[in-house]
């Protein structure tokens, strides 16, 4: 029975408030409107971005929301105006849309997209809209996205069709963590083959950043992390050399000079900590070292000396990696299918929806790379 | 009767200590050694560095120094091993070396130069020498270059050799300031044809800089000061519009982003403060906006908020204009004989080295853009 043009009542992990569990619910899904596509999510990732939205207060007023923002799906039904999918696509939903109108999508520069900032700003869908209710209330869907709900709403323009043949699984991590460390390293920092790369912090995303500084030809990965449990998997991902800061007496940024006889040509930040973006500019090389922010925070300033860059480093961002994200996401699939991308050694722990506060709990504690949830049978 | 091989006694204005003002002295000048050249200043410029050296504590232990590093001269004698120079060519000294060989000066992307880092530090020469002597004391060369003195001695790595034709007080400027701004817009920022740049201190870097954006072919250059006194001067390198800070109500980011429909492609800072840092960092358009950091403190960090740079924007330094110093600066002084570099109109100050104590209280006070001080008769 088609389920097309109408509400769809289905479960969905509702964050009723900070620093509580979510609530596994019954929600409304209303139909696609115009230009949207209704997706019934498979499998989902848990990114510290849930976790920092939750607990760290990303926007105090972006309560109730469903979160979740590395998911891949089946198109299930979609509105008027859109050609470009069909139901039964393979679909992975994007947290950055890609008009490919605005003059961010026509600059090559950037994978910003105007369009989809008043998504970005307050948790609704590309185009500033929900479609989820709850017990009467309307729910935001936090980065546009909401993947931990068995159907979800997005903009076309903030969706992937990607290969039919592509595991839903496992490429659900091109929603958000692989895109964006493997970007950080190939897009943003543009790594160049023979150079030297630190990589601060080895979540999924600094592991992803340890795979595109490889990819790109770097000689030398240098990983970083408090916790030496995690330089096993770095090594799977292409690390060449592993420092745990906790075994000097001396800050990090000399004894990486002294690693590399004066500093790295690349150091990535994938943690989200300010005293840590400071090290990972402070370990580049002067004249020409280039230290990318990819870890979140947004509750202080990063600082240095201005002498640092004045010596002649730069100091960039990177968000989703650098990727514009509808052509990016495929490109990235068929590098997977091609297994020229890893994603399964990602994967550390698997569950259900039923169980994203346990896989919340995980992260929190540091305990798993990266837990997949299965959302709806697919 | 030659000087050559002998000390030379002359005039030099000694800075004995902090926060005093300089004395005129007697000082002695030893001969060039091995590959070192002895030049007579005929000008100088008075730099804010020098400034900032002397009552803002560049390094407190660079005492008794001799000051000055934006000057111009004449090769008086050379050094054994010397072959690039003959006594009567007319040379820039150089505060950044260019030995040609180290792998800063191999590498295309950088103008540092390995050989001259501990003269930079320690205020003396490149290969850290000095050879200057005063009432018994040895006095260290600022910057390496200490052209507050009727002689000086270099190493080679750190002279440029420039046409004949070359007006000296003139050129001298090319020494620091005119070099340091230009090449901040061209070479660091490179700042694009078509595009809106924004610069924040319309002292001679500042003004340099916007020169080197309208060379670049920017559309749009927004000159900011505080001072509404420097915005006929603007004008006449190619600004096209000035805001004073003070005239508005709201941060000067907000201010520029109405202007410019959300921010400008390029800022530089041009006065060397953080606070003006940051606000030219957030002047600059999500995407692909670069702020590059051109004026000088070390008294304070410099800081933002993390997602100023994940949303696209490339936070960048520039020293010396990034210009390979060697190489560079003869080429500005052909871009000025032939019209294509503007120096004569930086310049609102004449005097003598005698009077060098209140050079320093013009600059101080804002009261000057560049006061040439001529040295030693041509």
């Amino acid at each position: 029975m088609s389920t097309a043009g109408k509400v769809i009542k289905c479960k969905a992990a509702v964050a009723w408030e900070p620093n509580k569990p979510m609530v596994i619910e019954e929600i409304e899904v209303a139909p696609p409107q115009a230009n949207e596509v209704r997706i019934k999510i498979v499998a989902t990732g848990v990114c510290h971005t849930d976790l920092y939205h939750l607990f760290e207060g990303m926007h105090k007023d972006g309560f109730p929301a469903v979160l979740g923002h590395e998911g891949a799906g089946i198109v299930e039904s979609v509105g008027p105006g859109v050609t470009e999918f069909q139901p039964g696509d393979k679909v992975i939903p994007l947290f950055i849309s890609q008009c490919r109108e605005c003059r961010f999508c026509k600059n090559p520069k950037t994978n910003q997209c105007e369009k989809g900032w008043a998504a970005d700003s307050h948790d609704v869908m590309a185009l500033a809209e929900s479609r989820f209710t709850c017990k009467g209330k309307k729910v935001l869907q936090f980065m546009g996205t909401s993947t931990f709900s068995e159907y979800t709403v997005m903009n076309q323009m903030a969706v992937a069709k990607i290969d039919p043949a592509a595991p839903l699984d496992k490429v659900c991590l091109l929603g958000c963590g692989v895109c964006t460390g493997y970007g950080a390293a190939v897009n943003t920092a543009k790594v160049e083959p023979g150079s030297t790369c630190a990589v601060f912090g080895l979540g999924a995303v600094g592991l992803a950043a340890v795979m595109g500084c490889k990819a790109a030809g770097a000689k030398r990965i240098i990983a970083v992390d408090i916790n030496p449990d995690k330089f096993e998997k770095a090594k799977v991902f292409g690390a060449t050399e592993f420092v745990n800061p906790k075994d000097h007496n001396k800050p990090i940024n000399e004894v990486l000079a002294e690693m590399t006889g004066g500093g790295v040509d690349y150091s990535l930040e994938c943690v989200g900590n300010v005293a840590v973006m400071r090290s990972a500019l402070e370990s580049c090389i002067k004249g020409w070292g280039v230290s990318v922010l990819v870890g979140w925070t947004d509750l202080h300033d990063f600082a240095a000396r201005p002498i640092q860059l004045i010596a002649g480093r730069t100091w960039k961002g990177s968000l989703f990696g650098g990727f514009k994200s509808k052509d990016g996401v495929p490109e990235m699939v068929k590098a997977y299918l091609n297994k020229k991308v890893k994603l399964d050694e990602f994967i550390t722990h698997k569950m259900t929806l039923d169980q994203v506060n346990d896989a919340i709990e995980l992260m929190k504690h540091g305990k798993c790379i990266r837990t997949v949830l299965s959302v709806s049978p697919q």
